[in-house]
This record gives C-alpha cells, sequence and structure tokens, in this order.
C-alpha cells in the first residue's frame, strides 16, 4: 500500500504548476499520507534533494507563476546510474510513489525509468503548448492564450497606427492549439500551424483581399514549429508590398501569475493525481476529456501525436 | 426559410457579448444572409432601432467588454402592446428569426415572445453568474472570475500585512459558481454559497483552527445570495475577536476585456446559434455541456434550477 | 554617531512600502550599518518584535504589494507606557535611530516619539490617498490611480452598454487628489473632491449638457471625503432621471503589484532616508518637490494640510 | 493672429498620443478656435488628408493605445517637393499652426518645414524611449516600463524556476532611461545602457559574486543600442558557465493603454501646446523639467543629445 509520496516538476515551467504541487500535497496530507518535495526536477531526485511538505510548505503560492519546486533538464536521469541513484534516494526516504508534473520529456522520463524499476508514477501534464496526447487540456495553456492575447492587443495598437502587418510568432513546436486559439480569440487575419501546410501563397491572396476591403492593419499568428519567422515576414512583405513587421513572445509565455482555469484545473487534477496513487492506481497520466478528467496510459502519452481540434480551424476561417 | 435575422443583447452586460455579436454576424453573412443589429435590446426591438450589419461593423469588437449593440431592462417589453410593436418592426424588415444574447430574464422574455408570434429566435446564455440551467458556461463568467481573483490577489495583500481576515462579496444570487471557482483559485480560507445553508458557527470554527495552525490572514468569499455582507462580516468578526473587514466587489465584474475562454467559447456559440437558426432550428438555447456544444429548450432553460457542481464544493475543502 | 537603524511600516498598508524597506535596508548595509526589521509597526516595537535584516532578506519583494514586515494600528503606542516599553527596546538592541513608513498617523506618533525621547526618527510617506503636506507623492499613490482607472474602465464598458451614470467612490478623506488624478485619466464626466464644496446642482446642470450634446454615459468621481455616496447618487438620478448606479472601491485600491513610478520614487525615498538618519539628519520626513528630493520638519508633516494642484482642477474643466 | 490649427502624430506610435491630441482638440474649441486632425501623419498632410475635430470626434480614445489619427514615415516629407505639397494643404485649408506628435525624427521634419515655410509649429515629445533633450519626460515612456517591468515579472517566475540567466533587450538606442528605470524597479542584477561603455566583463564578476552569495536567478536589462544581444548572452554564458536565455522584448512595448502618469502629463502638454500656439507662441517643443511644463527651442530638441540621471545609475548600483 502506498503512504509516502513524492512530487517533482521538471522541463520547462509553466503556469499553475503550484496549484498541482499545492493540491497534491494537501490532498495527501487530507489522506493522512506522507508527501514530499523534490527541488529542481528529477535533478533533485538524483542528488537527494527531497525535503518532507507540510500543509504552510503550499501556502500562498497558488497566484504565482513558475514552480516554487524548481525544474531542470537533468542529462544524469538520462543514464541509468542517473536513474539508479534516484531510485536509491526514493528507497532511502521510503518512498513508494510518485507524482511527476511537466512536458512529454517529463514523461519519457517517467516511463523509462517505470520500465526500470517498476516504481508507482503518475504524471501530471503542463506545458503551455498543449501538446500532449490523450488529453485537451495541459496546466498552462490557458494562461498563456492569455498572454498572448494580451500581447497581440498591444500589437494591434501600434498595427492599427501604421497600417501594417504584424506576423508574430507564438510557441507551437509539433501542435498549434495556443496559436489557434489565441488567433483566433484575437481576430488574427490568419493562423499558421504545424498541423497545416504552409501556404504563403493562399495567405497572401487573404490579406490583398482583406485589404482591399478596407482593412488597414493585419496580425498574423505563426506557431513556432512553421519555420523560420525572419523568411515568412519577409515572403509577406515582398508579396503583398504591405508595411510588415514580426514579433516574436518568447519567454514571456512561460511565466505570470495563473488564470482562474489553469488554478482551478491544475488543482483538479493534483488532486486526482493523488487520490489515484494513493489507491494504487499509477504508471498513469492525468488529464481531461471535455472537462472530464481521464486517465492516460503513460505509453500512450508519451508515443502517440495530438491533433488540433477542427472546430477551431474552422472557426477561425468563417470568422476572419 | 430563414434568410434574414436579426441580434440583440438584452440584460446586465457581460464580456463577450461582443464576441458571441461578431460570430453571428459573420457566420451569417458567410452564408449569404442578412443580418440585423438591434440596440439596446428588446427597447430598440419595441422602436425599431435596428439596422443591417456588415462585417465591418464587427471589426475590432472582439477584445472589448460590455456589447457594441448596447442593452437594457425593457418594461414594455413585457407588456403584450409592446410585444406587438416589436413583432411588427420585425415583419417590416423582413426578418424571419432572432438571436437573443442575455441572462434568465432575456430568455423569458424570448420565450413569452416565441409562445405569442410563433417567431423562431435562438438563446445565447449571457451572464457572469453562470446560473442558467442546462449549460455548464454562460458567456462572461470566465473572466469574472479572473476579475474576482485579481481582486482578491489585491485584498490578499492588505489582509496580509494587516493579518486580518476579508470578507469579500461576490455576484451570486441564486448560483455559487462564480464565488466557489474564484474562491478555489484564490485559496480562499471559506466560500460561502446560496447552494448551502449559511452556518457561521462552522466558518467561525474553521477560522480559529486556521489560525491556531500559524495562518496570520484570511479571504472568505461570500455569495451575493447568502445574505447581509456587513451581519455576516459583523458576526464573524464578534465571533472570532479577529481583525475583520469587507469588501464588495459590484459593478466592475461586470466588464473588462473578455478572457481567451470567454471570447472563443461566446464565439463559437455564436456560431451555432446562427447555424442552428438559418437552418431552421429554433425556440432553444444553445450552451456548453462538457465542453460539448448542446441545445436546451428554452422553456427548460428558464423554467429549471441550475445545480453546483459538488467536486467544486469537495475540492474547496480539501485544499484550504 | 548612528549605527545601527530599525525600519517599521505602519497604519494602512499601500503599495510600494516593500520598495521603500528594500531601499533602507540596502543603503544601510551598503554604508557597513546594522539594520533591523520591526514586525507589525509601532505593536512590533512595544512588543520586541525586532530582528535583524539581511540584504536577502529583502530579495524578490520589490515587486509585491503590501508590507512583508506586517503594519498595524496600535493603541498602546499612543499611551506612555507603551512608548517606554518601545524605547527601551530599542535601547536593548542598541539601536540608535528610525525609520518610519507610513502615513500622517504614522508621522504623529513618531513626533510624539521624538518629543519624548528625543529619539532621532526619520519617516517616508506612504499612503494612497496622497494627503501628507510639504511632498507631492507618496507611496503608493501612482499605483491606486492605476487600480483606480482599471476599475474605471471596465464601469466604462458597463455604463457604454447600459446608457448609464455610474458615480463612483474612490479613497479621498481630506485630499481630492486621487479622484481628481484618475477621474482626469479616465475622461470622467464629473468629479467631486473635498477642497471644493459640493455643488449637485451643478454637476447635473453638466450631466444633462453633457447627454443633450449625444454623450450616453457618464463616470462621475466622488472623493469619500464629500459625503455620502448613497445619497449622492440618489440625488444625481432625481435630478437628471438618468439611469444612475454607483459603485465603491474600496480596500482593493490599498493592495496590488507596485508601478514602476511607485517602485522607484520608493527605492529612491528609502535610500535618501538611510543616507540622512545614517548621517546624522533626522526628525524629518523625506518627500518629493516637482520631483526633486526635499525634508519636511516632523512638526509641519503632522501639522499642515495640503492643497490640491489647481492645475488638475483647471485641467478637469477643460478636457471634459 | 492663429485660429485654425491642425494636429498630427508622426513617426513611431507610442501609449497616450490620443490623450494628447484629445486635449488639443478640447483646448482649442474651448478657445473658439478650428483644429484639425490629419491623418497617417506627414503622409496625410503631403496628402491631404485633413478633416476638423469635433469634441465628440476624441471621445473614447483616452484609455486607447496607438493613435487614432495614425502615423507613418513619410519620405516625400523629406523632399521639397513633398514639403511644398504639405504646406500648400494647409494653406488650402486655411490653417495657421500646427501641432506634431512624435519623436526626434518627427521634430526634425517640423523644424526643416518650419524654416522652409516659416510655418508656426509647437511639438510634442512622444516616444517611449524618453531620449529628446530639454524634457525629462516623452509620451509612454511611463506605461512602457510599467510594460517592461510586467514582462520581467513572468520572466522571474522561469528564471526563478529554472536558476536561470535571463538577458532581455529593451528599447534604448541612445538613451539608457527604459532599461535602467525598468531594471531598478525589477530588480535586476544589472543594466546595461548605451551612455556607458559595455564591460562584460564586470558584469560576470558581478554574477559570479552575486550567485555565490545564495541568488540562484539573473535578470539583465540591456538597452538596444548596446550592441547583438545574442553576442553578449553567449558571452555571458560562456564566462559564467551559467544557464543563460536571452529574450527581446520588441514591439510590444509600443502598445497598450496607457498608464495614469502618460494620460495626465500627455493631457497637460496636448493642453499647454494649444494654449501657446493660439496665443502665438511657436517654433518650440513643449515638455517637463521636474514636473514644470516648459519650453525647448526646436532647434535644441532636434540637436542635443541627453544625459541619463546620474541617481538612477547610483541607485542601480546600490539596491541589487
Amino acid at each position: 500500500m502506498i503512504k509516502s509520496i513524492a512530487v517533482l516538476t521538471s522541463g520547462t515551467d509553466s503556469p499553475g504548476m503550484n496549484a498541482a504541487i499545492r493540491a497534491v500535497t494537501r490532498t495527501a496530507l487530507f489522506e493522512k499520507s506522507i508527501v514530499w518535495g523534490v527541488t529542481d526536477g528529477y535533478y533533485g531526485l538524483v542528488h537527494d534533494q527531497i525535503e518532507p511538505l507540510k500543509s504552510t510548505s503550499v501556502s500562498d503560492i497558488i497566484q504565482r507563476g513558475g514552480t516554487f519546486l524548481g525544474t531542470s533538464f537533468c542529462p544524469e536521469f538520462e543514464t541509468s546510474a542517473g536513474r539508479k541513484k534516484a531510485f536509491d534516494n526514493l528507497k532511502k526516504h521510503e518512498i513508494d510513489g510518485m507524482i511527476v508534473i511537466g512536458g512529454d520529456g517529463t514523461m519519457r522520463g517517467a516511463k523509462i525509468f517505470n520500465d526500470e524499476f517498476d516504481f508507482p508514477i503518475v504524471g501530471i501534464p503542463a506545458t503551455i503548448e498543449n501538446d500532449i496526447w490523450g488529453t485537451d487540456y495541459t496546466i498552462g495553456c490557458d494562461t498563456a492564450a492569455n498572454t498572448v492575447v494580451e500581447a497581440l492587443n498591444k500589437l494591434r495598437d501600434t498595427a492599427l497606427s501604421h497600417r501594417r502587418v504584424i506576423v508574430v510568432e507564438v510557441a507551437g513546436k509539433k501542435c498549434g492549439w495556443l496559436p489557434m486559439v489565441s488567433g483566433i480569440a484575437s481576430g488574427a487575419a490568419y493562423i499558421l500551424v504545424p498541423e497545416y501546410k504552409v501556404d504563403i501563397d493562399e495567405l497572401v491572396e487573404e490579406l490583398k483581399k482583406r485589404h482591399s476591403c478596407g482593412k488597414t492593419y493585419s496580425l498574423i499568428v505563426v506557431a513556432d514549429g512553421c519555420g523560420d519567422i525572419m523568411k515568412i515576414g519577409k515572403e509577406i512583405a515582398d508579396k503583398t508590398k504591405l508595411d510588415t513587421r514580426i514579433s516574436v513572445l518568447g519567454l514571456i509565455l512561460r511565466g505570470g501569475s495563473p488564470s482562474v482555469e489553469d488554478r482551478v484545473k491544475a488543482s483538479r487534477l493534483g488532486e486526482k493525481a493523488a487520490l489515484a496513487l494513493l489507491s494504487g492506481l499509477y504508471n498513469m497520466v492525468v488529464g481531461y476529456k471535455k472537462n472530464d478528467i481521464v486517465t492516460i496510459a503513460l505509453n500512450d502519452a508519451v508515443n502517440d501525436k495530438k491533433d488540433l481540434d477542427r472546430e477551431y480551424v474552422r472557426l477561425s476561417k468563417i470568422l476572419t
């Protein structure tokens, strides 16, 4: 029976991780279990940075971006020697199970660790790119979408004042959720996502049509998985002859105080993950399907590719 | 066959109404139909404030709070004479169907109008209180929740600095969704909602326990349907002997630039409402069930009482 | 020679207090002096809540609202017995001077303490109402003005949608700076401040003129020192027959992450206060005159009444 | 006597331009004069895009970023032929004077135009970089500083979670005001400005010292006039061996709803500019010296180089 669990955050940080840690901690304590915080992700596991958490350890953190436990990318954990040390540390503290919060790299690490040591793990998906298979939602994506929209709002002021086209790069290596949703929400003229072939000529046609109808400016949102933003911007400028600028929204999308949705959904995932692990259900990732909490086999979360909801694609065509 | 539709907003404004109007308009135009904007809600219907909308009529409004069509409470529309005038105006412009955006008062008006004249209507639920039966979501509730959380974040600074209890009143006449969700998201110490009997003594016990564990401040969220905030605050102060203040978040919760969720969900509802009406489906309200769009009979939306998701109630107990 | 100083915050909290404490601390340490933090204001002085501060004690606080040292109103410090205990505690720790951060109540306490024990004190004015004589600026007023303007922005959405008059109460017991500045910045139709006699009939005339020129809504800002907002609202409603609502911005104006201006100005005041005290200049308040740092005798800061810049009054008349 | 004036915005947009246009317009109308709005800056002057403004033309714009008149860079206006057309258009409308709002390029254009045609002009400085000689303040700089600080706040979450150094590029081609002020306000570890020789080795020493004292992350703010951010970032990473990332805050700094300070100061400048021009004072720029409004000869505003307040430089050293 699982009575003592560890929690860590790994990979890139995203807003709402703290809410998830807090929910894991308080749920475990509510269930009379022991809960340990591992700092700096898998690195802390390898280097025995493991301390017990109390209810007050997670006070006043639900509103903070980032992760108070710290996070990292840990090459050592990619070696068996490193993972062995991690396992020994868990055993030393008599920890029976672990909750890992992060993106697909994190889940891959969890899978390998689990394969090797048969150690009970539950994953919680957290990444602003919302690119994990099997779940409609990953922690941080709503806050990031609101951050993109806020930035686009500022860029609209400039685009409108200067009668410009502004081409904005948004995180989305293999999944277009973030550029798509924030583009729709901002009334972007065109949205490029990695799920569809980039067709600059079509984009140029749309822009010409749009500007001939009296529109004086355009915002174009481009996922960073669609290619070089400089090249895309230049091609648009050359082919439309419109005053065109680019803007790259980089690291600022990762931080910030989490939105209500991210706080509440992260809390629910944290609670479910803890309850599942403590009741003996593991080697899975908890996620959402249509607002219901579901579980995904670690295997699937790691190996599959997520689709972009076609509803969004259609909507973006009609509304702009 | 329905080829010409009107759209209006009625009752209290909520953030995202503009996104819905925009989606209705662009969808109707995309479908080669005619779309009319009615200003000031049912009042404009009675007084023939009805003008055709073009695609550019709804440019640059998705980011704005309120409703650019205007809204109102219209006593005239509550009389048969008033409704007859409204009907005649719709006929005069050869309008075949209507989309009304608003809260339960708005839907009740739509129901009566429909009963009398058998006029095709689709409703879109919009209210920050999220209190319409049959839908998990109403336009504006996510923005309002984020506004509450922002306010609670400011109040936390003061509560923490002064070691105070701050009791905050939040909109929620008969439905506790807004206070519940924003309370959970803010780490509120206690949340009072109209769905449960108010038990100040239990609250006082919780507060005493909490402050004896080292917590130095508390935020308490109270739905305005739970009674007089002044009395509640005084009773808490008297019984706990803690420095207690109250804060009423009134009208500021109604406005503000809509969140991504409200913009996207309102856009989807607007599109579906227009598509439904134009294809001959009406006398219903469109809403969401677990993130899928559903339809609710006008009758049901008006007559039934919505429950608060128990998941939230349980979560609030464990996390605080 | 002064080598060891204490710092405290007292009275109502305001955003930027942390920046001032941080600057005091780092400046004192830079000057090789000892600096002590007193928690909970004068209460902590009386009850010996006095701990040394290190450079890292003030890390990561410049962005936080409130005061990490805590603050309070302390009746004990208003008695000689209480003040004697405070003095003894300072002596016990061999503290030679003190910096107090707060509003006019705080300065009054400092004055009395100084009169009794001839203990070196420098005051830093901090209050969102900007009501301390001799300085153009008090810590927190810029953040509060931005908070008011943000709230008015939300209220404008509702006022515009409903064609309403919204009457908004803003902090300003005896000084109209905050309502005046935020009213001008928001394009308020009318601003009532305690420095001028309230003339509702003139206000009503202005409103009638305004609405007859095609304006469909109005925001009116009222300082809380101008009388009962309920009465004022009712009188406006009765006399104009316009749909009129009131909104009270209470405690939320006290909190929030400080603006750049408040962070920088508070830092400069903190630095100057520490440098002055350590070099033997005290029994004064540091402030700003036209962006230059000035000193004001404790006596004057406490006893005089501040005027409202007529420039603002004139501007408000022309621009609306 | 000057009875009819034009107003335009030129060059890069900045938040608060609308407040200035509004104040110019309302002041001119208050003084019973005629006021014309020129769209798209000098381009609109050359191409006769000149329309009269009414009081309601400037309603509901004080809260908007950008400029509702539009702005541009206009090569035609750099030729005598272009300027002759501009002059003829002004004469055609019987316009006697002009107010131009923009940065130093705008002022240079105004100077040349004035030299050629002896046409009365008053300039209002507007640029987020605060780099115009003779004035402590230019419209937009306070909003931009707050935008930078907000972005740094988000980046801090990531820096803290990952124990990283983040090097942030901020606008400041020849003047370091914006990076300096926002760096101080954010507790940046180091600030590079164009007024001082970049000394990466000193910076590296400071970082090493800082991180050896237990600080786990650092934000470094670099003016874009200090050189290639990629190179600077790489050099820091190589020499400190710390995990180092860069972030470029580009166009988003230009937009956004203006802060209270920018709204009020822009309003005051607009009013003074209009009053001056109408009373026969011109060929100058209005600005602020220590919060008082001053006038600067067009000649000086264009030719001189502005210094960075040493107070800030000193403060940044002590506080970090």
